[in-house]
């Protein structure tokens, strides 16, 4: 069963690197059930990330219905978020109710349930602070920053769309449409391909929402560039809980 | 001026993060020539990444050889290898005297190179090695490793194809269709979807082969995994450069 979003972070298709057709998974689970050391308790499904609809979720838990009775069902991941104002994600409570409904009319209400909604609880929970370098003006407003696809590949991977606005006149008028490129050495690394921003010059600093999920797990050195730090805050307070990455660190594997 | 290449690696279109066009360029260089604590000494470009043409790299110099007379020119990098027996580049002697032989006849013999053939200079200087953790059979034949997007990214960016072979029988018949799968949480993790692999059985080391260059560079952390080590070999000896990443390295910029 495979959701509708990118290919490369679909799953549960025929096809695919990842689990076993209903199919399958009956030879399996026959095969589980006849061997004396294991005792199956459950089943686990994951039809793919970044996903708005809440049926594919439901004809999931069908298809598992169909395999047989365990105590145990972890249903995975794959709610979506909102990276822009155009996405509309489907609220925590209706993708729940989706999910428990379903058990419960299909399998009972006795299941032990597991979720893995991981990017639903962290995306949004934090934002990237770059600082502009440059900007050059050709076809394009290219306003380049002190960052990139070495802390946010997503955008390189899969033409994932992301906002941007000035940190610190995030309320004006956001009027120059500009590419927000990134310091990396490929046409690629460009982290919004439209960014509406303010007024954007040197110096400023520039704040890219939901990056809670997969930068800071994707991230790299290229270039020899060092990782970010990460910081939290809360109500005014801010603390280091990643240092930033050193030249040091960089070369701290290195067998000399 | 745009090479043939995939187009996150392109560079010099007009509407391009890099450099300048020829009339900005102009105008550039005549504001170097009127600064008074300047001394342009000479000009730059880069075309793009793994080119498999010398006509672009001809154009590029003739383009130079408008914007005037300079003592030093550094024509980039940009010369194409072959990760596969399709690909047919130039041999590095061709791409140097087309190089030299355009700057001779535009802007004669006097001057000072600088080339940055670095891919040409390291990609075949590598291989990966891989160990087969478990094989799936369903439309296609999975081989699954213990690495992927994290140690090379390049087909998951750019669609890059490698090849594979089985390290201990290389010179044996390759008679299976193989989908090499790496062993990250998306279905796009896949190092080479047609490798023609020799019985693969787990516990095989496969070879991937030319991953000297951006390998090592785009390496990551994805899914909490450590970076492999790099080991040069020479006439049966062999050195660890860089060592295995551990998982105290992985926590070791957290503050706790």
């Amino acid at each position: 069963m495979a959701g509708e979003t990118h290919h490369a972070i679909s799953t549960g298709q025929t096809d695919s690197k990842f689990g076993l057709s209903p199919d399958d998974a009956r030879v399996a689970i026959a095969r589980l059930r006849d061997a004396p050391h294991l005792d199956p308790v459950g089943l686990h499904f994951h039809i793919g990330s970044q996903l708005f609809e809440l049926e594919p979720f439901r004809a999931a838990v069908r298809t598992l219905a169909s395999l047989g009775d365990f105590p145990v069902y972890n249903v995975g991941g794959g709610l979506g978020v909102a990276y822009t104002a155009a996405d509309h994600p489907p609220a925590v409570a209706d993708y729940v109710e989706a999910i428990v409904s379903t058990i419960h009319s299909e399998l009972g209400a006795d299941k032990r349930l597991l979720l893995e909604p991981g990017r639903a609880l962290v995306a949004n929970s934090a934002v990237t602070l770059y600082t502009v370098q440059t900007i050059k003006r050709n076809v394009s407003t290219w306003v380049a920053v002190d960052g990139g696809m070495s802390d946010n590949l997503r955008p390189m991977l899969y033409g994932s769309k992301y906002e941007a606005l000035v940190a610190d006149r995030a309320a004006a008028a956001a009027e120059e449409r500009c590419k927000l490129a990134g310091k990396h050495c490929e046409s690629g690394d460009v982290i919004v391909r439209d960014a509406w921003l303010a007024a954007p010059a040197p110096g400023d600093v520039i704040a890219t929402p939901v990056t809670g999920a997969y930068g800071f797990s994707l991230a790299n050195n290229y270039n020899g560039v060092p990782r970010p730090p990460v910081v939290f805050c809360r109500d005014g307070d801010a603390r280091v809980v990643v240092r930033r990455e050193s030249y040091e660190d960089l070369a701290g594997r290195d067998v000399v």
